[in-house]
This record gives structure tokens, sequence and C-alpha cells, in this order.
């Protein structure tokens, strides 16, 4: 007798791509001491735009209530406060889905909720993923040993894997719009899915967490589909959404509809979460609630416009030079076409030599990557501006 | 092919504890309308004091921080940030315990790092806990399909049951200060298991979220052990340290020493951390850096003593009365034995019929608690008088 490790973690690959941009950057700096100054950064995945001020109000006047013996909050409901999952709740009325409050759970972030979900699928389930991936998905899933499918994608499909006799798999991750892409899929594409998932009695694991930056008639949540709440549990974060990326919130819906060999997926999540997890921060609870507020909306909605600003100087350039890309027009992603036929690693050095400018690879985010780059719309106007300015010399 | 749900779930046993004491208090309020107002609870796990003026304070600039670009901080490392792993890192120090900061992960609190960290380990491997036990320790093995080992305990053994050959187990749970019994083991009974557990290869996952209650020269970290970084997993929490059980914040402890089937499993954690998990909130790491400033040690060295004050009340009466009891000296429980042989939810009823007292009855905690009951420190000093004194009136 003696304690043994979960081996799967010994199958987990180890995740170079952000280590070995850093060291390229160090290494280029390094050698070009005096072009340093002029590098701009269009990888960001994380946000650079401050919390509104909405939002930080909330933050101090909760602090201040913790300070007071008749506000002071313990415990809370590890499931999140009911005036949270009101505020969700009334959010999701725009785009016509009705969902109970006890469908809605809050947590810590879309990541931490993506990961544990798990917990209530058995090993033995196979997995379905998209092809170029967010790593999540598919380390989770080697870390508790299931085997992977990968649904490849490319400039014919838009990078938009529509469903196949090949892709049948137990759990399907669907990411919309998608990390690292930028594609969005649009109400008949999501039908397709949830269709192909109720014909296979397949569960959808679908992460919204870019959701707000959608317009038009392109799904926000993969309940505006009929029939999802049977096949699909949705992921949702205000990371993107009110710059919560370092105070961190997040949501998941399981609706009671949703119900596999006689269990009730939304009473096992519930005792997942009673079990495993003690609620979000009250403070950080009352910041997410001051997000849906007229004025937090109004401020966020600035925020989420100057990102799109950004992407739009992009999507410009490149359709003046007439370049592929997806992403962009509901994304803070843009997924585009390295020129010349370049393998994306090759464009990442020729871009940095050239132009000072660092994006990240494609193919760090799978085999459909090798010909793509990630430009990413959290920098300020200026460097985005610049950026694109010296692209367009260089290779248009 | 269908999604199969993980069949473990269906073996968590369903806890009715605080839910009967509930519907049973609820039944007296209702069947005694005069009295309702004389009800004292004693049987609260959740802090009741305000968060201390410098936390509130930290929360409040850090809050401030994040309203300015040049401030504000988004994605953190999951880890977390330097300046609360330093903070800890010398807190250790005062017990002689040197860490290395990346030996300390910052978490949401120890009841999800207690679950979480089951993702390193085989579900082949056995479990073994002490009893009366903290329910999380059971269901989340179950939830993974585990086998469990009890090592019951008794007024023989002062509710410390140590090393015994049919103990042997991979994963050792071991709660000290202890929940709910409040015993806390000495350096030579921890000793006696830290040794137990390097001749069987055991590893020990200690829960030190009671440490701060511990005076004279109790160990407050298993670390204070000899060869103990080999063989322990140490979680520990702000929750009842400085009153953040609604604020969120805990840490957990994974020596670079400690390995098993030649992997690191420090390496293994963070792997899991970086993988399922994103940091805890900037705000709420500010607000635990200021519970190791002098001036936030003071004021919940206060909030501490109040408890204690209340422990002494309560340890006052019972000694009084010569009742066998643990806890209490180093701990916010009290876990006394049932007066005149009753069982624990005869004497429930008893206490709340006669004294309009509510406690917690031990056999919600195992086997081991028939007999027993649970007292917390928790309430107000004028309560807890008054529920004493109801207490000595009655059974004196």
């Amino acid at each position: 007798m003696s304690a043994q490790i979960n081996k799967n973690f010994l199958n987990i690959s180890q995740s170079y791509l952000f280590a070995e941009i850093a060291k390229r950057i160090r290494d280029w700096q390094a050698a070009n001491p005096e072009h340093a100054s002029k590098l701009i950064r269009m990888g960001i995945g994380d946000v650079t735009r401050p919390l509104p001020e909405t939002v930080v109000e909330a933050l101090v006047k909760a602090s201040r209530e913790m300070g007071v013996a008749e506000t002071f909050h313990g415990y809370g409901p590890e499931q999140g406060y009911d005036f949270l999952k009101t505020a969700i709740q009334n959010y999701y009325t725009r785009f016509h889905v009705a969902l109970e409050q006890d469908e809605i759970f809050i947590s810590d972030g879309a990541k931490s909720d993506i990961g544990n979900i798990l917990d209530l699928f058995s090993v033995d389930n196979t997995v379905m993923v998209t092809d170029p991936v967010y790593p999540v998905y598919v380390d989770t899933n080697v870390m508790a040993g299931r085997k992977i499918i990968y649904a490849y994608s490319s400039e014919e499909n838009g990078f938009l894997p529509m469903p196949a006799p090949e892709y049948k798999a137990d759990l399907i991750y669907l990411c919309s719009p998608n990390n690292p892409t930028g594609a969005v899929y649009n109400r008949e594409q999501l039908t397709a899915w949830v269709n192909f998932a109720r014909d296979n009695g397949s569960i959808i694991l679908f992460d919204a967490a870019y959701e707000c930056f959608v317009t038009g008639d392109l799904p926000h949540s993969i309940y505006e589909i009929p029939g999802a709440k049977e096949v699909a549990i949705e992921f949702c974060s205000f990371s993107k959404k009110a710059g919560f990326t370092g105070t961190r919130c997040g949501y998941t819906v399981v609706p009671y509809a949703l119900k596999r060999d006689g269990a009730d997926l939304n009473h096992m999540w519930l005792r997942r979460q009673t079990t495993k997890f003690n609620g979000v921060s009250y403070i950080v609870q009352r910041a997410a609630e001051a997000v849906f507020t007229p004025e937090g909306e109004k401020q966020i909605n600035e925020n989420i416009q100057y990102y799109k600003d950004n992407a739009k100087i992009i999507t410009d350039t490149l359709d003046r030079m007439q370049i592929f890309y997806t992403g962009g027009k509901n994304s803070p992603y843009i997924w585009m076409k390295c020129p010349g036929g370049m393998k994306s690693w090759d464009f990442f050095n020729d871009l940095l030599e050239k132009a000072y400018v660092v994006g990240t690879p494609g193919a760090g985010f799978g085999k459909s990557g090798e010909q793509f780059f990630r430009l990413t719309a959290f920098s300020t106007h200026e460097n985005t501006e610049e950026a694109m300015r010296r692209f367009e010399r260089i290779y248009g």
C-alpha cells in the first residue's frame, strides 16, 4: 500500500507556446536594443481597460459593508447570491431565454467550471473538441484519461467545423465566438450541433465567454436554439465582458431538463459545488451585479466598443490587403492567414524582426492553425494603428 | 455512444444534518411562539465578527486601483501573487518552518483545495479519515469512488485517534485543531502520524484551517514535525483566522520534497491549478496580505480572543459541572459529552425544549459522535453566557 498518483497527468503535454513567445521576444530585444522600445504586443489575451467606475463603487461599498457587524457577510450560498442570479436571469431574457434562478451557478470564472464540470462525467466518455482549440478543453480531459477526437477546421469551413459521423462523441466542446479564431456559429449551424447532440445522446459544453462581443442575429447563448436545454451546459464569464480577468467571476448554466442515466445534472453540479467549493466572494458578486445596472452597462459597453474599434482597425487593414481572416466583427480575436503562405512560427519571426510586432502563432492552438496567426484587440488604438501601418507597409 | 455520468455520485449520502436541525427549530418555534425570541444559536460554524478595519481598507484601496489603467490588474498568476506568498512564507518562520515561495499556492479557500487536490491521486488509493469527520473528506472521495477507512475515536483517546495497523491507507486526512471535536494533536502524536505515513508510503492531507487558535507548544503546521515535507500536504484558510468566510481566501502547501512514482506533486498541483483555476481576485489577495501587517494582526487577534473568551465561558461551565469535553482551549469548537448518557439527537431536543439553546448533534459527524454534542464560540459574549447559565441551571 502506497499513495499512487493519477498517472494521466504524465500524458499532459507541456505547453511551451507562451513561454516560447516570451523567449523569442527576449532574444530579439537583446539582439536589437535600439528597436526594443518600438515593440507592440498584439498577442495579449487579457483585457487592458480598468474596471468601470460603477463596478469599482460596488466593490468599495461591499468592502465597507464587510467591516460592519450588521452588514457583514460570512459564508454565502455555494451557488451564488440570488441578487446576482436574478441579474443574470434577466440578462438572458434579452435573448428570449427563460432560465430558473437555480439553473444558474455563480463561480470564480469559466475556466474553473469548464475544468470542474468533468467531475460529473464518466472517464469512459469520449470527448470532441474543434481544432484550433483552447488548450484547457484538451488538458482537463487528458488529466482524467478521456479519449479525445479533433474536428479540424480551415479556410474552407470558415473555421466553423460542422457535425459529421466521425465526430460522434459523448461530450462536445463548442466555443462561440471562438478562442482563438473569433468565428461565430449562426443559428442554423448551432441548430445542427444541437440536433447532432440530441441524435447521439451527447452533451455539449458550450463556452460563451465572448458572447458580449456578439451583434446582430447571431446567438449569444446556446439556449436560443430549441431543444438545447436537454443537451447543453453553458459557461460564461465577466472576464471579457466587464474586465474581470483579475477580479474573478463567472457563471455556469445547468438546465433542469438535462438528465442522463436517470440522474439530474443540475443536482449533480449543485452537489459537486456544495462539496468542493464555497462560493464567490460577496464583494465580487456585488461588483458583478453592478455590471447589469444601466450605468454599469453603459460603461462596460464603452470598453467593449473600444476593443471593437481596435478589431476594426485590424480587419480594415486585412480587407484592404485581401488577406483571409475570421473573427474581429463579433470577437476580440482576429485569426488571419499568414501572408505569402508562411507557416505560423515563420511569420511570427518575420513580423517581429521587420515590424517589431508580436502576435500568437496559430500552430500553438492545434494542427489547423499551422498557417494562421492570432491578433487581439486588447491593445490601445494608437498601438493597434501603428502595428497595422507597419504590417501593411511590409506585407502590402 | 451516449454521455455517461460519473456513477459514484449516486453513492454520496445526502446530508440532512443542518436541514434537520433547521426543521426542528422551525417546528419548535411554531409550537412555542412565546419563547421563540429567547432562542440562542450555539451551533454556528461561521464567524460573526466583521472584517478588521485594516483588511477593509486594503480591499477599498485595491478596488480603487482596479479602476485606474496604471494600477489595474488583469489575469494574475494562478498560484497567487508573490506579495501574499511572501507574507505567508514569513508567517511560517514563526513556527520554524522554512518554505519556498513556490511551495505555497493561494486559493479561494481550503474547501476547494481539499476537494481539488484529489485530482492528483489514483482512484485506486485507499483513504483514511478520523471519525467524527468533516463530511467534505468523505464526500469528495465517494465522488471519485475511493475506498474509505474510518479511525474511530472516543473519550478514551481524547478524540485523537493514533496510528494502528488497521489504519494503513494511501491518503490520510488529519484535521488539527479538529472540526468538530476541537482536539489538537501534540508534537509527539503528530510525529507518530508522520512516521506512520513514512513507513507506509502514505500521504497526509493536513487540514490546518483552525491553526490560528493554537497556543503554547502545540504545532500550528505539520511541517514542524521532522520528515513531514516528504509525506504531507497542508491546507489553510483565512476564514476563521481573519473572518474571510464570505471573502474567500486560503492557501495550500505542497513541498518540493513530496514525490511519488517519480512525479513531483508540487509540479502536478501547479499543473492542475494552471489548467483548472485562474487565481484569486487581486483585491482579495491584497486583503489577505493586510492580515499579516502589525495593525492587521492586532485586529484579527482581538477577534480571535473574543471567540476564545466565549469558548472559556463554555469550558468553565463544563469544568464546574465535571462534564467531559475536548476543544475550547485551542479551538472555537467545544465537543462535550451529552449529560445523563443521552444520545446526541435526544440531547438536542432536550436542550432546545428546556433551555431554548441550539447546538449540533455529534451523530451528524459520524458514529463516534453518538453521545456527543458540538457547541461553538462564534456567538456573542452575552448569548454565550446566557446559554451556559440556562444549561447549568437545567443539567447542573
